[in-house]
């Protein structure tokens, strides 16, 4: 095993992202190659450029998804037939995954450039057909069990309540931080301050979460064109590079659960660890600019803050009580809004929080810019399963 | 693009099977483990040495398969937290392309040691959720159309039959073969020898595919132990190379219907035309020793045939008639029984392919073997969608 053989191997040299939202004027097709198009503008180059594809679809069952299936829908709506396209699948950790394994074929000098695809619809949705009903009806042992993802997340926040004396006002700042960004980003599907009152009161969707604690179900896409380090500068003037993807995948407990803390996840920590390794990184709050964390709840933010490293378990309340995960932070945290602001289409998730890094590192990003001088470096985190599987991405400036 | 990065950089030091069927004595989990367990032990070699894996799944909505939904399946059934796990899925070619995809990690220098896991149940199925009725209500665009997999293969087969006089005689030969070879392998589905006239005589299925020409739908799991060619010798005394996996995605047809041939798989022919141009290769039948082809209906065994360059296009109804597909011929195909056979557990096939035809390269086939020793190279055919993605495996030995 070589943790470096990503390291600078590999540049981002064009990304584009839909609006987030309920997307019911666009089919699948379209919101993925509206996507597809913003990337190859960006990067300046023709489509004929691309030698591969990574489409990351998480489920296709869930509704206007179908074509979604399998690689062949990119090859369809680029109208490049013969491209080798791989669908990529791993819960909420779809499009991080879909990135890695690009990455990894051009590090391997396997292609020079290539495309990742981040596309899922979940609003065109009959109820009997909705992700949640399949997933009770086929089986997923937690879901089975009564667990929801807000009873899950909820119980953990209850467990960080108990152990930290984390409160319902923190949970409710980190909403408050996100809905702030997001009112500042352009494509948020939620562009809309909201107070603490706001957060506080409103309806309950599972102990102690509300509603302003809980991600949106979302349509959208988002798409990159990785290529070369090494011909980055001849195709483009704008591009930043991978430093590292890692991922864990932490057992979902379904043959026997494991003494698993519910104060963390292992999957974060593992990922992490081995992104930092690879990247030389030894203090990531000093080491990192700016970063894009999966915060499918309010509670999941707190505990990432923990689980990335940022700070020492137990104090993420106070990362965002005292501020510093908001964009004037020490380390800003979600300047998009995160999937609390900015939508969370399952399988675009990852390789739109890495749109975000992209334009930050870039001084693109408007509104919502963050300062980005320590190191010139981001970070995205994606998580799925729930806590099952994680993808940390390390980015930088050239 | 540099099509020559896999060449020999990636060996198979380990393969294992399960017996192929309707395994309803079996969870997914457990016949998961067991093909992993055979791999591991066939490459002499403990768990922790893998540091990463595919998993090649289809459908997990199908029934049975739903733990599949994701990676952490793997890390599950393995008790290996933590291990990164990446679920590949493309239709019907889903087994080759998570070979592919671990294979190039491998040549990216990421790891020394990847497993890859094709498992796949279709037979505990309850009829409102079995994959023909969900692809009918969530929309595939030709099964919408009334086009299932045998009607499709059957217009092929009429279209065939109008262009080049082939004959349903033709068709049940390729039966009879595959039978006659799936009796001698003793992991195949059915064990059975038919003769022409039982092939001939069974029940319509599709004009003109009887039962015979169709493949079963299966339970069954494959694996793979992958690694640095140049570690392969320390770590075990026998193993094959990879020296080229090529796939090719070609547009399914659903934004508009290309001017496409019936009587073909341009997928097929790209897919084979840069795997041959990765190996050297320029005539296919003299370089390649034995092959393992979707021959998902009979007539697919036939356009393959073609489309790989064993014969010219419109010859491949004499391949079979002259018996130089069987086992004594100068190519034989599907030594195993094919498809048609051993069965065709969706993400399992790709896998189970090469497994077959490692073993065939080692000497270890038993009643299956063909002789290989005019170059020691075998060919896997994976086809999906129908016709709409194709990879192509190159083996040799060392």
């Amino acid at each position: 095993m070589n943790p470096n053989a990503l390291r600078d191997k590999v540049a981002i040299i064009g990304m584009g992202c839909t609006q987030f939202g309920a997307l019911q004027d666009k089919s699948f097709a379209e919101q993925g190659l509206e996507a597809v198009n913003e990337a190859l503008a960006d990067a300046g180059i023709e489509k004929d450029r691309i030698e591969a594809a990574w489409l990351g679809t998480f489920d296709p069952n869930v509704g206007g998804s179908f074509p979604g299936y399998a690689g062949d829908f990119v090859a369809d709506i680029l109208g490049m037939p013969g491209l080798p396209v791989t669908r990529v699948t791993n819960y909420c950790a779809t499009g991080m995954d879909a990135m890695r394994n690009a990455a990894i074929s051009v590090a391997a000098g396997l292609y020079d450039v290539v495309l990742v695809l981040g596309n899922e619809k979940m609003r065109d949705v009959a109820s009997r057909d909705s992700l949640i009903r399949q997933v009770v009806t086929t089986g997923h042992p937690l879901v089975q069990k009564g667990l929801s993802a807000p009873g899950l997340f909820g119980l953990m926040a209850r467990r960080h309540m108990a152990e930290f004396g984390t409160t319902r006002e923190d949970l409710a700042r980190v909403a408050v931080k996100n809905h702030y960004n997001g009112a500042r980003h352009p494509k948020a599907m939620f562009q809309k301050e909201i107070s603490l009152e706001t957060a506080l009161n409103a309806p309950m969707i599972s102990e102690p979460l509300g509603l302003y604690d809980c991600c949106p179900t979302s349509d959208g896409a988002a798409a990159a064109i990785l290529c070369r380090a090494d011909l980055a500068a001849e195709l483009t003037d704008a591009y930043i590079l991978i430093e590292a993807i890692e991922m864990a995948t932490v057992t979902g407990g379904r043959y026997g659960r494991r003494n698993e803390s519910l104060i963390g996840f292992e999957a974060t920590q593992l990922a992490a660890k081995r992104a930092y390794a690879a990247a030389g990184i030894e203090e990531p709050i000093r080491a990192i600019d700016v970063a894009e964390v999966h915060d499918c709840f309010t509670i999941t933010e707190i505990l990432n803050y923990e689980d990335l490293g940022f700070v020492p378990k137990g104090q993420g309340a106070a990362f965002i009580r005292e501020g510093r995960s908001s964009l004037e932070g020490d380390l800003p945290v979600n300047p998009s809004g995160g999937l609390k602001c900015f939508g969370h289409p399952i399988g675009a998730s990852g390789v739109r929080m890495t749109y975000v890094i992209y334009e930050q590192l870039l001084g693109r990003a408007g509104n919502t810019q963050a300062p980005v001088n320590k190191n010139g470096r981001g970070l995205v985190h994606n998580l799925g399963g729930p806590g099952s599987v994680c993808v940390v991405g390390l980015y930088h400036r050239p």
